[in-house]
């Protein structure tokens, strides 16, 4: 794969204007989707979700036809791939404000797939607990938009022997993984963490949420605190490029892997 | 002038390579800096606190220098333009992590300058209170970084008849407005937001408290709720392109302008 594939607004292209307020701002959303062979895997919630993502920031977005039209044309060879779709308000002048007819800039990156570790999903993996809060936002929570340097600092954080890493709310409760959702099964009851205040709310989470009942789950979604957690009878992260993946460790507390990742991936494999 | 001026790295160039963290995280830092006939005003400041602003974020900047060459560079011709520098922590493959070798993209924007009418300095301009509030982090607080998409939304409250928003933290502390800093004036003290745990601390703020004694006035950083704000005797905010335009109402609360913006405003023209 040659590096530095990407499209801008369809086209190849040398560069993006330095103008566009997704630098000077991040002021844009974006989804990272696994294309397998050409096809985005999960496109109907990537979309569904890319486009509720982009409304609530007041950001207009292309058709769903448009954008698989880009990955088309992006990932024509045959393989696994990573695509980023990059959705921001667009080029306007220095400030804040834009303009009613400001369009938006779209940007496709091509990224390699590095699968995970079969022995990963098998033994599971560690995760820490980041010193690095989220802050909260009502306004913001769950969308997935380019103000990300919480997740850049918390990687920072993260031992080489951690998987993941835990990222807690300002009140101490447990919101997401830096690059990954996080759910616990308590008995036969999933456990999902409410992100109205701050996070990521992907499509991963959304799936399972779906699909806990036809996997023999009841799901609830609420505060969880490291207490919750650490007292959880199972711990799974899950991300649509990695798909779902147990958790052995956190701290001193060890897990045993049990079937919650497996029944997950399973029902991923199936959408 | 020509549309899209910019260097990136010191060059002239088509663009911005979109795999750049800049975009992907709003990874970076950025200062906005008064260009008149080719003189970046208040560059020590700017300098000093670009610096220590890459710094808190783990980003290492290009000496003064090599920035001052960029700025001749892009604005050769007379008159008065407003620069942008962009910092960001450089180019990496997809996800969070970056390699310790990474290299900073410095980005120079070349701007058009419109200065403020004279009526609104003598006179003074009015605000309104954004409902979009500033969340808190301590981490990030009082750094210029890319991460701007609550001032971005904030903006698209503002009513044209005012001139700029106060932005509240998450607890209903004044922190500043959407484009400027905001001080107060009770009796012969100046009083500064604490911005510990949210907004920019940036180069007027820090004149204004370097010189208050020089301009007869006690100064002191606190917490400032809107009760203060609207009890106090003179409201000013001030930022290095626009410098420091007195407020004359915000909501049914109204002030007469008094001489502190036209004090601040000449200390900023001997600096």
């Amino acid at each position: 794969m040659a590096p530095n594939q990407f499209l801008i607004n369809g086209k190849k292209s040398l560069g993006l204007n330095p103008f566009d307020r997704g630098l000077a701002f991040g002021d844009g959303v974006f989804r990272t989707i696994k294309i397998q062979n050409g096809v985005p895997k999960f496109w109907k919630f990537h979309y569904e979700i890319l486009s509720h993502d982009a409304k609530s920031i007041q950001i207009d977005i292309p058709s769903s036809r448009i954008l698989l039209n880009d990955i088309k044309k992006l990932f024509s060879e045959p393989g696994n791939f990573v695509g980023k779709f990059i959705i921001t308000r667009g080029v306007s002048a220095r400030g804040y404000q834009f303009k009613n007819n400001i369009k938006c800039t779209r940007i496709l990156l091509k990224n390699k797939f590095i699968p995970v570790k079969n022995e990963m999903v098998k033994k599971g993996v560690c995760l820490q607990v980041c010193k690095q809060k989220i802050s909260e936002n009502s306004t913001l929570a769950g969308i997935k938009h380019l103000n990300r340097l919480e997740n850049v600092l918390a990687k920072t954080e993260l031992q080489e022997k951690n998987f993941d890493g835990i990222l807690l709310d300002s009140h101490g409760y447990v919101n997401e993984c830096i690059s990954s959702t996080i759910i616990i099964r308590v008995g036969s009851t999933l456990y999902v963490p409410n992100q109205n205040r701050a996070g990521v709310s992907g499509v991963t989470k959304r799936i399972i949420i779906d699909n806990a009942e036809v996997m023999g789950y009841k799901v609830k979604i609420k505060k969880i605190s490291l207490d919750d957690l650490m007292k959880s009878d199972e711990v799974v992260i899950a991300n649509s490029i990695i798909g779902a993946i147990p958790i052995r460790k956190i701290s001193n507390k060890k897990w045993k892997p049990c079937k919650l990742a497996y029944d997950i991936n399973k029902i991923f494999k199936f959408i």
